[in-house]
């Protein structure tokens, strides 16, 4: 089946102020009478949230290939199970994190193999590809200011893994200049958002 | 480091008698004098055995490419943590099922990619491959009576899906020749096991 809808992924490390980008966008398209889905990654189905249980519970010793493949076993089932379906009816997906993350972080930021890990995503989602991504990129000063106290498993990472995340953001971006847009984070939400605004307006045809 | 211990795997269909094989390999090691350690798939470590709640609960409907991530996060975290220390140091290790299994259940039973999962499990398990593997072959019927009532969730699968299983074993095996030793799981336990113990009493030369 063909795809109908649109399919809107939110990137960035935590503390980018992704997550706010993304509730600020489902508020305009709302009021504009778009049928939205929001999700979030790893989880949103019962496995996947039972994923994401093991990999965010700072109790676990996950060892780098293992946490890679659990990201893929909780995002093959949102795909197939909630994604697919919705995108096929005509709904607007926004989703918090998708398989850039996955680059980013088990990439760039652990060091496996970024080709391999493309491959393994597109086993994972097949033809559900993101078709907007907006990267909201931040430095790591910034975005640690901005996190709650409680951090999990993967917020407690280094400064250095951060940065190479970030990059390894920067460079996904570069790789795929029409799908990625980035934006300056350390400006306020509203200020970052009007571009976010300008953007669905023009590619979603928002009077 | 380089491995000095044994690793000898043991694969078939549900209710062909490996765990029993398994449990008699342990009993003559142990007599001989040997350091061994007993593990199962998936499982065997707190990350594992989580992956392994969500891959056999009934209640979870679970997509092909999820539950191939799922099993390869549940060995990828038992080899690094359990498994290779062990080999390491020397242990002879006996597992309930292995990387075989995934390429006949998900491979050949669910139809995914054969040589993608099998670079999969290269990426799961690194340079700790299995030395010995001891398949015991059993048709769907005779599997059937022996298996208990209260069933999960793979075995609940229909008598085609284990056809195609079984016959993914025995395709591993023609591969593997020198790796895969092929047991006639029909018999008694103690008629197969004869076969068992004079390999290995060949190849860890045990008097």
């Amino acid at each position: 089946m063909r795809k109908h809808g649109w399919f809107i992924t939110f990137e960035g490390i935590d503390g980018s102020g992704k997550t706010t980008q993304l509730k600020m966008t489902e508020q305009l398209l709302r009021k504009s009478h778009f049928h939205i889905l929001v999700v979030r990654e790893p989880g949103s189905t019962p496995v996947a949230e039972k994923a994401r249980k093991i990999l965010l519970s700072k109790k676990n010793q996950i060892t780098a290939e293992s946490e890679l493949f659990l990201y893929l076993a909780a995002r093959a089932d949102l795909v197939r199970k909630i994604i697919a379906p919705a995108l096929n009816r005509g709904v607007i997906v926004l989703c918090d994190r998708f398989y850039d993350s996955t680059v980013a972080y088990q990439g760039y930021g652990r060091g496996l193999d970024i080709d391999l890990i493309g491959e393994l995503n597109h086993l994972a989602v097949g033809q559900y590809e993101p078709d907007i991504t907006f990267l909201i990129d931040v430095d790591y000063k910034t975005s640690l200011k901005r996190r709650k106290k409680q951090r999990d498993r993967l917020e407690s990472e280094s400064m250095a893994f951060f940065n190479r995340v970030r990059k390894g953001f920067l460079k996904i971006a570069q790789r795929e200049r029409k799908r990625v847009i980035i934006l300056d984070g350390r400006k306020r939400a509203e200020v970052v958002f009007t571009e976010v605004d300008s953007c669905l307006k023009m590619r979603l045809h928002i009077k």
